[in-house]
């Protein structure tokens, strides 16, 4: 499986199907870090001993022979930038391990639904996404790695603190849970700040579309526990599993309201974002979000049945810069851009 | 022919076919402005003597047989505030005349291209309008009609000033000829004040939409002689041919301008127009018509080629308040005029 097939695929695992309460909630990703006992920690590690970090993650993952199925490695400094950047829009890694892609590297299993960062800021990092809310699995998926790579390596552990991490905030599970949810109701109602301010109260942070410090864009938000340590994962999971689910609730009555109160005013939203997605000749990628929400948020209340919620999760991926300058295979500036984002947008909206 | 035939007729003569220039040139009028003798003018005229210019001008009408072809008398008393005001929309009376509708009455043809308000700020305004710059028509079909009316009413002239009128500005010919034009090019490329700024020093006026006095909107101009005296109809009329002529050279250069400097822009800006009418579902009218003049412009241009500039013709007017208060029977509010004008306009491009 080369870095083109796993680019070359416009659809993870993570956009197809239904998961629970996917009308709210796009995808549900299961974060462990993990250390390796004996060397020090990525920031001040030396290229050759990362090379040694490498290749003893390489031999205990070669050493994993069923679920979660082949993992394939890739050294991240023999990508392009390019190719590095359409992993972080996939949200296979990190901006941090794009940019610096020495000593680094990265396991992906060829559905888009797990990946391992190897020296991002801890040795590993063990990554599932799935579709809707679907923690649990997402969990399980995770969890199960890690028990098959602890069989091999060495990992640190200590019994009062629990996993030892490179900063102090994933000490303890190391489990870093989140869904990312798409609140066009709350935030046309004005109701978002109120719902997701209470969240930090809950031992839960919110962050935009790419991660912590990104914009929000797109009525995105990216909601994750806090804490790491003094609970356990099934805690923590279902922590954040019901305040998600609470957040699902107020959406859609946020949505209901508005479908009641102001029909004429949301229709004709979701059908000029329709309207201008399937007609514009140039697509700034800032605007594609916005639209690309108002839209889905029309095929979630029905007022739009084709296309379905499958291009939308598709399409807030492949219209990402990087993703597009691959897509047409060129170099391209940003106006250039804007228009194979449009033609892009247009293919897979007017069938 | 009642006044619904003409009012439920939504395509006037003017909107039809095509006339010299009618890329920029959206319609030529002509209007004469005549008085009877031994009749005070119309602003100091009781009820009662307004009714005897009535008559004489319907006696005179009536002995026409042969061109302008019939023209049906309507008393504006006799009709509703809104099918007055559909008839200001419809460009065949003025606001003045629809508001203060006792004393007055209006003649008109049913190809909508003739009309004669009677006691308007004159006792007669004859008007003719036809599509595309063809003023040289319009004005003979307008002067036809003088030629009928004098052979039997008796007309203010005095042999040193001209017609005489109730406001100094019209004396003389009494002939106001004017262009609608529609200037997007110009306007986009920040050039329209720099252009029509030049008209005054021309002896012409330049206008919105609804006459003198109205917004300009949807980059719709209406250029029309400022003096009517001391020069003949002909010189008038030759004179605004010429500016209007030069004004489309500048309209047409700076269209091509835009299509090899910003053609990606260009087509953007037309198609995402195109996109929002067809697909919008509460269209205000002030955006209506900056969206059709995109449109109009596509169409102009070769960008896009159905719907046709026909019905850009007929939607400028048929998606004003009042007639479409008409074409549904019912009188709404502002928000649900706007889902019926939404409604109209998809009907018209999406076929």
């Amino acid at each position: 499986m080369s870095i083109e097939t796993i680019i070359g695929k416009t659809v993870s695992r993570w956009m197809e199907g239904k998961g629970d309460f996917s009308d709210v909630v796009i995808s549900s990703r299961i974060r462990l870090a993990r250390n390796l006992e004996g060397y020090p920690f990525p920031n001040v590690l030396s290229e050759s001993v990362a090379g040694e970090v490498i290749t003893a993650v390489q031999d205990a993952v070669a050493k994993i022979s069923h679920e979660p199925g082949p993992l394939e490695f890739f050294n991240l400094a023999s990508l392009s930038a390019l190719e590095r950047f359409i992993l972080v829009e996939k949200h296979l890694i990190s901006p941090i391990h794009a940019e610096s892609p020495v000593g680094r590297s990265v396991l992906l299993k060829e559905d888009q639904s797990v990946s391992i960062m190897v020296n991002e800021e801890d040795h590993l990092r063990i990554q599932c996404i799935l579709p809707g809310l679907n923690l649990n699995d997402a969990w399980s998926f995770a969890s199960q790695i890690d028990d098959l790579l602890e069989d091999t390596l060495n990992i640190s552990y200590s019994e009062i603190l629990g996993y030892l991490t490179a900063c102090p905030t994933n000490v303890g599970t190391g489990l870093r849970a989140s869904a990312m949810v798409h609140l066009p109701g709350l935030v046309l109602t004005h109701q978002v700040n109120l719902v997701l301010g209470l969240l930090p109260q809950l031992g839960l942070a919110v962050r935009g579309l790419y991660g912590e410090g990104s914009e929000i864009i797109g009525n995105l938000f990216q909601v994750s526990n806090q804490v790491t340590i003094g609970k356990t994962e099934e805690d923590i999971l279902s922590n954040i599993s019901a305040v998600v689910s609470q957040i699902v609730d107020r959406e859609r009555e946020a949505r209901q309201a508005m479908l009641s109160e102001a029909k004429d005013q949301l229709e004709d939203k979701v059908w000029r974002a329709f309207g201008t997605l399937a007609n514009a000749r140039m697509m700034p990628a800032h605007e594609a979000l916005t639209l690309l929400s108002d839209l889905r948020l029309g095929m979630d209340l029905g007022i739009i049945t084709c296309p379905q919620p499958e291009v939308y999760n598709e399409l807030i991926v492949i219209t990402s810069p990087a993703y597009l300058q691959y897509l047409t295979g060129r170099e391209m500036s940003a106006a250039a851009l804007d228009v194979e984002r449009a033609k892009l947008i247009r293919s897979r909206l007017c069938l």
